[in-house]
C-alpha cells in the first residue's frame, strides 16, 4: 500500500520549541520536505498553548486520540476539543485521510535521539531500522498499541506514525545540536517511505537492539502527596542505561539515598519535567531484539 | 555593623524549583540554617507564578525593586503589586528591616554555581570570596549597581544581598546535583555572616578572578523581530568561555553559521530560556581580577 499524505507535526506539546520552528522552515522551505510520491503536510498542534508557553493548557493533547475519547462530546476541555479538530484534519480516525504522521518532540531527558514505535507494523519498524541505519546513535523505543485505542497523536495515521524524541532540551528553548537531530531523523524518514513507496528500500537488518516500555516509578512522596525527594545523582541522566537492586535511585530532601529494588531494567525518561504533573520520576524498561516483521 | 536578620528568598521565579523546595526543606528543618548570631527568614517570593509553574504572570518579580518603581502606585500590574508587597515585608527599600538576602535561582545556561554580586560592598564580595574558597568551582558574577536604583530582589537587604544562580537546570525540574549546589553555597554563606559576626573571618585572599557583565547580545531576528536562528553548538553550554571576533556564535534554522564579531569577551547565561521573551541570546562578560576592598 502507496503512502501519501504524511503529517508532519510539532507543537504537540506548546513548550516544546523545535517541533514548531521546523515546522516553520519547512513552510518557508517546502523543497527540503519534497519527495516525489510524497505529499507533506504541516500540522502546528497545540498553539494556543505554545502561545502561554505550557505543555497544555487543560491537559495533555498527546494522550486524547483514543478513539472512544475522540467520540465522547463530554470530554469537551480545550485539549480535549483540539483533539477532535485534529481528528477531523487528519482523521477520522477508523479511516484517516492521512497515510502517516511524523510527531516531533522533546524531553528534558538525557535520552538522545529517541524513535518511540507506538505498533509493531513492518512499516514503522522499518523505518526506525532504516533511521538507525543511518543515524547509529538513535535509540528505539519500543511501546506497541493498538491503533485505535492509541491515546497518541502519531495513531491518526492509517498506517500509524512515529514520534521522534530529543533531549535533553529544557521546555521553551531551542538547542540547535537537538534542533538538528531533529531534522536529520525526519528527513530519513520521509526518504525512507519513499524508497518503500519506489520498492527500493535498501538491505534492512533482521532485527536491532531496542528498549521496550515496563512500567514507571514516582518520586518518593508521603501519605499526602507531598514530594519528599528527587531523582538520585547517580540516576540522573542515565537514560537506557542498567539499574539494578540496589541501586541509588532517589534522593530525599535531605540528602539520603533511595534504593531501587527488584529486577535489573534499563533507565528512561529520567526526571522528565513535564511528567512532574502525575510526579513520575522514571520510566523502567527492558532492553530486546526487535525483530522486523516481513 | 552586626548582620542580623538573613532572608533566604526562593521562588522569586515560579519555575525555578530548587529554591522553593529548599525553603520547604529548611521549614522542616530550621536547625540547619540556624546560627547563633542570625535570624533566618524564609521567603516564597512568587507563589502565584510557581502554581502556574510559570517564571512570572505579569512581568519579572527580579526586575520590579528600584526605589521609583516601588514607590510608582501606577504600577499596578501582578509583579509589581507582589514587589510592593514585598517591601513591606522585607524593606522599606530606604532603610530595611532586613539585613541581608540570599536569593535562590536557577538557569538553563551551563553556569555551574555562579554567585551574583550587585555591589562592591567589602561584605558582598567577601562573602564569594569565602563561599569560593570552600567551593573552588564557584564563579563571581560581577554586577555593581546603586543600592536604591538596583531592581533586584537581593537589593532589598540593608547590606545588601548575594544571588546564588544554578544551572544547567531546565524550568520546572529539580535535580539533584543542583539543589545541593544551591543548598551547600546558601549554608556557607551563613556560616560567613556568623563568622563575620562573631569577628572570626578566616583569611581571606586579597582578589580573586571573576567576571564582569558588559552586555548581551540579542538572537538573529528578521525586521519584524521573526526569530532566525538559535545559539550556534559550538557556543552552546560555553558559559565563562572566551569568544573571539570570527567564533561561531548563533544558527540560523537553515544551519548556517552566524560569526561573533567583536573583542575577545567571556560568554554567559548562553541560551537561558528566561531571556527568550527579550530575545537575548547570550551574555557578554569581561575576565577581571576582583579585589576585596578593605
Amino acid at each position: 500500500m502507496t503512502i501519501k499524505r504524511v503529517a508532519l507535526v510539532g507543537g504537540t506539546h506548546g513548550n516544546e520549541l523545535t517541533g514548531i520552528h521546523l515546522l516553520q522552515h519547512w513552510q518557508a522551505n517546502p523543497q527540503e520536505i519534497a519527495r516525489p510520491s510524497l505529499e507533506p503536510e504541516l500540522l502546528f498542534a497545540n498553539p494556543q498553548a505554545n502561545r502561554a508557553m505550557k505543555r497544555y493548557l487543560d491537559q495533555d493533547l498527546n494522550r486524547q486520540f483514543a478513539l472512544k475519547d475522540l467520540q465522547d462530546p463530554q470530554l469537551s476541555q480545550y485539549e480535549q476539543s483540539r483533539a477532535k479538530v485534529i481528528n477531523q484534519l487528519l482523521g477520522p480516525k477508523e479511516q484517516p485521510r492521512v497515510d502517516f504522521v511524523i510527531d516531533l518532540h522533546t524531553t528534558t531527558a538525557n535520552m538522545g535521539l529517541t524513535l518511540v514505535l507506538g505498533c509493531d507494523s513492518p512499516l514503522v519498524i522499518g523505518m526506525a531500522f532504516y533511521i538507525k541505519q543511518q543515524m547509529p546513535e538513535a535509540v528505539l523505543f519500543y511501546e506497541p498499541k493498538e491503533r485505535l485505542e492509541d491515546n497518541f497523536l502519531t495513531s491518526m495515521g492509517r498506517e500509524n506514525g512515529l514520534l521522534i524524541e530529543v533531549g535533553p532540551c529544557p521546555q521553551g528553548l531551542l538547542r540547535a545540536d537537538i534542533y538538528q537531530l531533529t531534522r536529520q531523523a525526519c528527513l530519513h524518514a520521509l526518504d525512507y517511505l519513499e524508497l518503500y513507496n519506489q520498492g527500493q528500500l535498501p538491505e534492512l537488518p533482521d532485527e536491532m537492539p531496542a528498549f521496550e516500555y515496563l512500567d514507571c516509578l514516582k518520586l518518593p512522596q508521603d501519605a499526602n502527596g507531598q514530594r519528599l525527594g528527587m531523582v538520585h545523582p547517580q540516576a540522573q541522566d542515565r537514560d537506557f542505561q542498567p539499574i539494578r537492586d540496589g541501586d541509588p535511585l532517589f534522593m530525599t530532601f535531605d540528602g539520603q539515598s533511595i534504593a531501587y529494588q527488584g529486577p535489573e531494567r534499563y533507565l528512561a525518561f529520567v526526571n522528565e519535567a513535564a511528567y512532574y504533573d502525575r510526579n513520575i520520576g522514571v520510566s523502567l524498561m527492558q532492553a530486546i531484539r526487535l525483530k522486523r516483521p516481513s
